[in-house]
């Protein structure tokens, strides 16, 4: 008789954004006539810039013809995707990333929850908390994650690094040492970020302890000062400790697109072999690479053209953060995050539980966005609004909250 | 200090397809006055149907319009496509299997590989011998199969199931019983098939033991003989123990495209949960959901002219199969698949190794295959030669080996 994974049963029912949809239909049923806001899931609304619909066109139609048609990609990407994306990304800032570190994959998203495969069960993992779920998830299907406490709601093997107001939302070194570390700058879902030499600390610990951090850099784009890293390469010594994840779909409007690519420098060793060989192992065994349509866009993402076009859309976006974080801040919240991230987190006023706050901000405003505690016990408290929406949607939703929501 | 899984480092390297490439590569700088006819690898050679190519053009321009622009899809797949597959590829057919049982994927071998995750480690696999690589891989990843033999070019853990002339290519009931089958109808690399009859008995044996089998239906396009089935779910019982994996790549060109699903139906249970909730539990956390134009190229693959253009292509393949499988036995070889697959298996003549009769007939013919020793133990003194190259090629292929390599 066949036994199932029985690790999948740890993990506590996700209903974070079932829930949230949930109230949501049950609001809308009731108030028909009532324009819902949605700030809460961190998807662009934007639609893919002219310049890379071109290089889509194009592709599809080599894909048409015998002559130019493409089967399978190579499992870790075309050449030239993997040569812009270490020049553009990481040569040209400096970064000592070769065209043959870079793995494509369909997102960050798989990459974040396959990477931990190549190491052994017997990992201890450390991650901020809120976080982005995946890290943890993937780790508890794995069996590295120990029990669910429901009291502490954390698993008991897993070093938990809170991100709380009183510490600017900033990792501590822990006191366990950890062996596997998740990092994610600029953060989802607090918007925080670090500075290069915070980021140092970091690796100087890794490369001290033997420990690999896995850097999610999904939100780089966004950062606009110039002490805040956008690849943890610039930190001297990260080639020899730290993976980064990198996305499109934020810099670029990809999360319908599909594509992301990690990066695992050569220079991360142990038991005689390489990350580098174990996630390219991986590759060839279980991925058949990203869709060439799909690749030839992300190209064009890094052409001149290409590069004006998504700087223009995270400007959009970023005007939106602006918008939301002043809205706020005049209204009385207690807000950070917003500045070189498309992510507003906001300290629920009167004590109020995160969920008390979604409540009344979908009643009272008609607003919705994400209850801090579905990102981790240290998120209850706090709430995260996104500034993926429309310029029309994000002022109208401000508007309602300084008229009817104001924190004073 | 962080540890690495080391089961990673139990798999043999993987030299096939590198070595296949240095050897092609040597003799086409030695000669590079020939022309090297490749029938090696199982990837498509004709362009993407006009019709997909329309609709993939279509959904480019939805991407590129804010009213029509789509973010993140649905992580199991858009219901346009998971009902247009539910209902063509087996309501049609009389098999009872719901929309919601359908899982889209990017592709039938990232499938085949994650599979497995969703077991418990203490479960015993069996598979064919010869098989696809991926489904002994990604158990060895998961240490799952044991420790590997050099000798025998086994793994100690993993029950194999010889496919070999003299049982017509069919795997046998096993004497231990497996918790996890895996089979291929019809087969890669073999290209045998079962009849319906024979399939029934393993979905008897699956259910009486407690078994699940994991049916690989990557190339049921090509099976024209009615008593074949197309699918496993066309036996009695089959919902209670069987998932099935299918793709677009060998049906509708998709290698380069990368679409696929998994039917994992609701009456797979164990341990109080069922393994279509273990997958749906998956996907949710590890994967993104297939690229949106993608998924409307699948889904002009069922649509009526759809239906023609593919079946058009598939034809033509299963020509190149019948005159590679006519040339070869006019030519004295023995040989099997070809009929209801787009593979053919030929015996070595002379006792040859595989890899013997590679080397002999790259420097005979020019022609390139794949030896059978490739894909197990039991594919020694076999090789695989595949239909999916250019009429013109798959026909001058054939004179030179009927001109100078006649087994006579």
């Amino acid at each position: 008789m066949f036994k199932i994974n029985s690790e999948y049963t740890k993990l506590p029912e996700n209903y974070l954004f079932s829930n949230i949809a949930k109230k949501v239909n049950a609001f809308s049923m009731a108030n028909p006539d009532k324009k819902i806001i949605r700030l809460g899931i961190g998807d662009v609304t934007q639609p893919i810039a002219p310049k890379i619909i071109d290089s889509l066109h194009k592709a599809v139609d080599e894909m048409g013809e015998a002559s130019t048609f493409k089967g399978y990609a190579p499992d870790l990407g075309y050449e030239f995707l993997r040569s812009a994306a270490a020049q553009t990304d990481y040569r040209d800032r400096g970064c000592d990333i070769s065209d043959d570190e870079i793995f494509i994959s369909d997102g960050a998203k798989c990459d974040s929850g396959n990477i931990q495969e190549i190491f052994d069960r017997d990992n201890k993992i450390a991650i901020c908390d809120p976080v982005y779920p995946v890290y943890l998830d993937s780790n508890v299907m794995a069996g590295r994650a120990g029990n669910f406490n429901e009291k502490t709601c954390m698993f008991d093997n897993v070093i938990y690094m809170p991100c709380l107001m009183e510490n600017g939302f900033a990792p501590q070194i822990p006191d366990k040492t950890p062996d596997i570390i998740y990092l994610c700058f600029p953060n989802n879902p607090t918007g925080a970020t670090i500075t290069k030499k915070e980021l140092q600390k970091w690796v100087d610990y890794a490369n001290e302890k033997g420990s690999v951090i896995i850097y999610d850099a999904a939100y780089e784009a966004y950062i606009s000062n110039s002490d805040v890293p956008h690849s943890i390469y610039e930190c001297e010594g990260a080639r020899n400790c730290a993976i980064e994840l990198h996305s499109f779909s934020k810099n670029a409007g990809f999360t319908g697109l599909r594509l992301g690519y990690t990066v695992v420098p050569k220079d991360i060793k142990a038991g005689g072999t390489t990350l580098h060989a174990l996630w390219a192992r991986r590759h060839a065994t279980k991925y058949n690479g990203a869709p060439y349509i799909v690749q030839r866009a992300g190209a064009a993402v890094y052409t001149e053209e290409g590069q004006r076009q998504i700087k223009a859309q995270v400007s959009y976006y970023m005007e939106n953060a602006r918008i939301i974080l002043e809205g706020l801040k005049s209204a009385g919240y207690s807000v950070s995050g917003g500045v070189d991230a498309p992510y507003i987190w906001l300290k629920t006023p009167d004590k109020m539980t995160s969920w008390e706050f979604f409540d009344m901000l979908l009643n009272e405003c008609n607003v919705v966005g994400t209850p801090g505690s579905g990102f981790g016990p240290s998120g209850e408290g706090y709430f995260r609004l996104t500034a993926f929406g429309s310029r029309e949607n994000t002022l109208e939703a401000m508007d309602r909250i300084k008229n009817r929501l104001s924190a004073f």
